[in-house]
């Protein structure tokens, strides 16, 4: 259960005695701080626990941003927010170094400000809306990323001087076969994906970052998820989706530097470098139809089993794929299996670091539960990985029958700010 | 941390070794299993810890429904149903026998099924839908409720030769100053309320149960919360809603037996006797205006601080209030303040056993988070009890600048079922 040490401090966690909101912790959290996270910082210790434990802090500064290679969470709150017309270059930079101070301390398990919650003037409205008073930190990151408006708005102008700045990693996605995208779920000029393992604490910040940003940036659109659907550490158990199948076997974990080195962080020298490119797809599962599937089909689209998760053409959980090979039960792994279409080999190597999380948005009209993947990826570069992976799985993937892909967002995520120092400085050049 | 002994079955944790759908447990459950659960059955010990840890079990069959009196769960499902026309009284009994066999092995961390999600024959659809396979029973409480539906249609007929068994207590709410009723939030036929410490299995615990449903019944509106508002042990803390005020300080908790009986359990020989009365009120709040609230604004209307949550007419978070009284610091409890108005002692004594919990539904067009608390409340009879207090609390309460009601449903809960019996089968005679 221990895991290699981590390679910067973005994804560290940190024993928080005496620094969460509240003084006299839960027993449950009191245990867990002390069994799992006793050990010196460096290292990430025990990350299956980490991840339900509401005691884990992760540093806000740091090399990279935390939530990327951070181990996944339990539960997210994901904003895209639109910039305000009118806002301009000083707006934006102080509304990043207002961020960057309020991140800062929730990340720690404090509120918004010094004066938070209640330590403000009696006759002023508090700076903190205070639902996460006594809540410890709960394993936060908070994670920032530029969308393409700010580079250049909806009619192309260079509204804040940045159109030079615009990596040529951050394009715009295509329109990938199937899609099915949804003005009231995609696009956004800014996002900040909130995880953490309580989500009053994720929803808190996201609503204390949103009141910050008034007049300057509003809530585009908005996701909650549960259910960690791809472990980013080998510490980490496997989680299953709403089809009921492992999701993640194969992700980049924080353990494989060399790959998050090579395929998560942008490298080079430009402002981006350090950071890397987040690709943010809402997909809704057509459940009912999926339910009504047999096993033996569900089994045949994913090329995975539903119990253990081996690969049809055999083996364990891990096992590598071998593609149009037959397994101990005679079924063949399918060329056109889900599996198989996503893997790196179909992919010229391609490979993403995901942090899925499941979604239940109550139901629609008829009843159905309106649910399924919020589908979160970083990495180096979308057009050698998200892009073609994608164009693969919506012409071919058998999946198909049973996904709609309703919405979709790229973000330039910066690296991680350096103390004194605001979130995405080096976008200014 | 110990409360005092449970009064029946439905509201026993039960250590759970060798029961859940895994064998192998993550670190954080076993070690709380063995902290916290390792007593003996027939008492609540440490529920603080009990309401996060996913090793708890609450036993389906009992005296009365688990789900009610059973420290609080942190994250909620519920979900209301529409009766599909055509359906009969043996049908609906059929629907019966099915959800109480199917919840009996859910709440013990099952599969819905013997075969579940991968041990039935491979052509035909799963039993199971997969996604809690792994996943312990993590305290899941699924309580089931009868709606006016039940007893005659909506044109009055009396499709289930059930109109004469309608209890007086499950009376139409009335319309009540304020009220801005949704119908896509409100009403249903039929309601379950499922509880646990981990949402996939109280997801999962809907989804199959409406699964299950198919022909006879179909989801008219659903809701997830998170975040337990109103504590129902004196062992939990006080958690807070959206607001930021802690919730729920003065409710009925499970160690109150003579309240508990008097209050919240119907009483008499009728088939609902041991049962009890169910208000459902989505209330969303207005919280961009409330944020923008002077903190002395927010603990007038609400007559309590918003730090510690101790009365404006002064001591802790448990001291009665004192109405009309001046605090240390001179203020004044108001009567028209929130705790004011909905105190016993302004409602006849009346109390609520109340289990709300916090939403969030992504955002509005405008930006503005679309969140409130989505408020359950048991009791013995409404016409006593929620009633009169929403009428009270409708016209005069200093909150109702803040928020509206968008959703309102009432429903019958039976008592518990015994082993060998169907959930409800009093209300057929």
């Amino acid at each position: 259960m221990t895991a290699s040490p981590a390679e910067s401090p973005s994804e560290t966690a940190v024993p928080t005695s005496g620094v969460s909101r509240r003084g006299l912790l839960g027993l449950a959290g009191a245990a867990l701080g002390g069994l799992a996270l006793g050990g010196a910082g460096g290292a990430i210790t025990a990350s299956a626990v980490a991840a339900t434990d509401t005691n884990t802090q992760y540093p806000f500064f740091g090399e990279h941003q935390s939530g990327i290679v951070t181990p996944t969470q339990d539960r997210l709150h994901f904003a895209a927010y639109d910039i305000t017309p009118g806002t301009t270059r000083a707006d934006l930079i102080a509304l990043l170094e207002d961020w960057t101070a309020a991140a800062d301390r929730l990340t720690r398990g404090l509120d918004v400000s010094e004066t938070g919650a209640v330590g403000g003037p009696a006759l002023a409205p508090p700076d903190d809306t205070g639902e996460a008073q006594g809540l410890p930190a709960s394993g936060l990151t908070l994670t920032f990323g530029f969308g393409p408006g700010v580079f250049t708005d909806a009619h192309g102008n260079d509204r804040f001087g940045l159109a030079s700045r615009r990596p040529a990693e951050l394009v715009d996605l295509p329109t990938f076969a199937g899609d099915a995208l949804e003005e009231a779920s995609s696009g956004g000029d800014l996002c900040i994906q909130a995880c953490a393992n309580d989500p009053q604490v994720a929803v808190h910040a996201i609503r204390n970052l949103s009141r910050i940003a008034f007049g300057r940036a509003s809530i585009r659109w908005s996701q909650l998820g549960f259910g960690r659907t791809s472990s980013t550490s080998k510490a980490q158990v496997t989680e299953r989706n709403l089809f009921g199948f492992k999701d993640g076997t194969a992700n980049i974990t924080a353990e494989e530097t060399d790959v998050v080195n090579k395929d998560v962080w942008v490298g080079g020298n430009s402002w981006l470098a350090g950071g890397s490119i987040l690709v943010a797809r809402k997909i809704r599962m057509i459940i009912e139809t999926w339910d009504r599937t047999s096993l033996d089909e569900q089994e045949h689209v994913m090329g995975r089993t539903k119990g253990t998760g081996s690969p049809l053409s055999g083996g364990d959980e891990f096992t590598p794929v071998r593609f149009n090979h037959a397994g101990p039960d005679g079924r063949k792994l399918a060329m056109d299996s889900h599996v198989a279409l996503a893997h790196p080999d179909h992919n010229h190597g391609a490979r993403l670091l995901r942090r899925g999380y499941n979604y239940v948005d109550g139901n629609d009209q008829l009843g159905r539960l309106n649910a399924g993947l919020f589908f979160l990826a970083f990495q180096a570069d979308p057009r050698t990985a998200f892009i073609p992976i994608q164009k693969q799985l919506g012409h071919s993937d058998l999946l198909n029958e049973y996904i709609r892909h309703v919405g979709s967002a790229i973000f330039a995520v910066p690296p991680g700010a350096k103390p004194g120092e605001h979130i995405g400085a080096g976008i200014f050049g």
